[in-house]
């Protein structure tokens, strides 16, 4: 018998992470997870990330810790204000004050050293065309190039013993159809956190962007949101 | 009057990042320097990187932490003992144990953010044709992937306000090219450090891949090495 195949999985702790470890999960791979601690404001999602990561019986978790806050520029990890109560228009009309410079590009790249450690050449990444609301880095382009680019970086992709490939299972899904999706793979969403600019209990506020697009998404499906908000 | 274009450049404290340093001045850039403390054995680089920064005046310069370490993997990172006095052939052979998976794309993707933030979208980086000595992310192919991923990634490339370019301007360049080209613009090589495996207080080792490709790079520009060796 073959060993399962690895994947490694970005797994920031929200609804849409722990979603994709799900689909991992079901399609048979090996589960390694990866996080980041990177400045941000809602670092419950961290110890939500800790409880999936054992939920899911990963093989490893890691946290790796990289000071994105340094730079600024993003209302995640400096002292800019979490905007709240947005219409659907506003979310969609600009890249939001949310969007934290190259984000998905760093952590992806760091996933893929570590992948290349574990002989490992499958990653996945929890990107869907609902909840970018204007993320460059969120986009099907976006995750093209980054696995044209692993194959080019890396010592496997050099050698030609390895294929990357970068899993974005959510990235068509609205997000009524992700909550169904988890839903039915069995994902506890009451174990995530989605929230930008939760209180010091670490309650989602319910009127930032990731709270409301997560509320509406449950509304969509017909199901209720087991999480706790303020 | 314009402003001076700003340009992010990366800056290990070594040989070939003190000269990109230079040659950005030179084509009239104003300097911003990244650096990063990723678990690294040789840190004196580091302090080699502050002298530098300093000496070149840079309007900024950060040194950003992650501990890439934490994977394992390379000699440079963890306790797997860096190789000494390897010839050319050995060099050339294979990809070597010094490699840090995806380390150059990390640094790339984390310094995009950076100069993101600064609405800059210039990066030097100093990789080379004889340095990189089988690292797959010192090739011309790679640079070309990851300017690609670039446009696609961040917020200006989106909307179309800048055109990343990632400046490699040492590619092409033999080590004794480097050097000639470095000492024509000034660099004080003796602020450099080189050496993956320092003793205690900071001496290069002479031995290492590192050591000995930049002192053939000297002998052969006809220069001595003003560094210390043990």
């Amino acid at each position: 018998m073959n060993a399962p195949r690895k994947a490694v999985v970005l797994l920031s702790g929200g609804l849409d992470s722990s979603t994709t470890l799900a689909i991992a999960r079901e399609q048979g791979f090996e589960l390694w997870a990866i996080s980041f601690d990177y400045g941000q404001k809602h670092r419950f999602e961290l110890d939500a990330a800790r409880r999936l990561a054992q939920a899911f019986d990963v093989k490893k978790h890691v946290i790796v810790k990289i000071d994105l806050g340094a730079f600024g520029g993003s209302a995640l990890t400096s002292d800019i204000e979490v905007p709240k109560d947005r219409s659907t228009d506003q979310m969609e009309a600009a890249i939001p004050i949310t969007y934290v410079p190259a984000r998905n590009t760093v952590f992806l790249s760091t996933a893929l050293g570590w992948a290349e450690t574990l002989d490992c050449s499958d990653l996945f990444i929890g990107v869907n065309a609902v909840d970018y609301s204007g993320y460059p880095d969120c986009r099907p382009e976006f995750v093209e190039a980054f696995t044209r680019l692993a194959n080019l970086a890396t010592k496997t992709g050099v050698e030609g013993t390895a294929d990357w490939k970068v899993h974005a299972p959510l990235i068509d899904l609205t997000k009524a159809e992700i909550v169904r999706k988890g839903t039915a793979l069995g994902v506890d969403y009451a174990m995530t956190h989605t929230c930008y600019d939760p209180n010091e209990a670490g309650l989602a506020c319910g009127h930032c962007d990731a709270c409301q697009l997560r509320l509406q998404g449950f509304e969509q499906a017909g199901l209720s949101d087991p999480a706790a908000y303020q």
